[in-house]
């Protein structure tokens, strides 16, 4: 009987957890085009299904992304999108044989998760780093300019074009994507980063992006 | 003669640009443990020499670490140790073979950048997402709590012990070990994190460690 419920476990499809305008889009995404068997979960922030027990045993952190495998959960998105690109090397999401290749791909995401979705993150989450409701406030201020020059520097010294690493579509793509999808709440005029404009239009346009936004944004 | 160049070049060993008490020492150990033929250059802090014109054709954001390769230059620190690891295998600095074994200490390697190396740096770099004096001290004091709160998490759910990943030494190990220095400035008692103590003391004593440790702690 255990072996036949490890078996069962054994073809059980992934399950994403995420949340609506959150950095979980982009591994949505990755999943949705390497063409995974995955089923995606919706967590209820509205309600703060998030921080309630059930969830909490997923995530102990009570943030989404969190990917549930066979193997056990994944969480933060660099590791999530590498593991998709990984698992499905014929979607061809990262250049896996090239360690430098590889290594651009892991900087360039390690940067949009430590640099830039922290710039955003001092918007809404400036009590993760001050109590005091003026150094808050003091924090959202400033979130205008600091994403603008995350996305700056983005623009002049790390995209290649059409898509991040070049000619060739990685996994890059759909998170920076998605953390160009905050620019106008950030306060930040995407029209000054062409390039990043142009990269976030043709991106919503392929058809795994459309079909994951189209998803994501249906209320339930 | 351009052949000739090239093939000189190949040749050339790897640059590490790194400041002393920087996240810099995480990719230094491990080109150390993995056997790399590489040189380590120091940037003068002290002189802001990181901010000026020469060291910023190297890294335009003007931060440490830059490996600098044949190939091109890498930054962050999640994608260098990445790369050392999969450039020598036989140092078996991480599972290369199983994408979600890889993928875990992405997830811890993102974790150390993205929360728990930012949280740290609301001591000293508060600038970067304030600009008011009072904001940027609120964020000061609230660094103990903050930084305590993430070794408390790592020692409660992310650490098998007694390396991070169970048994085998990774890429996660010095990178653990690196901003575990840091917790006696931040204001954190490690004594509170047994683990993290022990991994501590035990990281510092492996040879290329303390190798590193001495060549970095030198004066010049």
């Amino acid at each position: 009987m255990v072996n036949e419920k490890n078996s069962a476990e054994m073809h059980q499809p992934m399950k994403l957890f995420y949340a609506p305008h959150t950095c979980a889009l982009a591994s949505h995404i990755a999943l949705e085009e390497a063409g995974a068997d995955y089923a995606a979960i919706r967590v209820d922030f509205g309600a703060e299904e998030q921080r309630k027990s059930g969830y909490l045993k997923i995530n102990p952190r009570g943030l989404v992304p969190a990917l549930v495998t066979n193997q056990g959960v994944l969480t933060e998105t660099p590791a999530i999108l590498t593991f998709v690109a990984q698992s499905f090397p014929d979607a061809r999401l990262a250049p896996l044989n090239d360690p430098f290749s590889f290594a651009k791909i892991q900087s360039f995401n390690s940067y949009l998760c430590s640099t830039v979705h922290i710039a955003h993150a001092h918007r809404m989450r400036g009590y993760r780093w001050a109590d005091d409701q003026a150094a808050i406030e003091a924090m959202r201020r400033k979130v205008p300019q600091s994403v603008g020059d995350c996305f700056s520097a983005i623009e002049q010294n790390m995209f290649a074009g059409p898509w991040v690493m070049g000619d060739v579509y990685t996994i890059c793509d759909p998170y920076l994507f998605t953390l160009a999808q905050w620019l106008e709440a950030d306060g930040v005029d995407i029209s000054k980063f062409p390039k990043i404009e142009e990269h976030r239009l043709r991106t919503s346009q392929r058809p795994g992006v459309a079909k994951v936004l189209a998803m994501e944004t249906r209320t339930t």
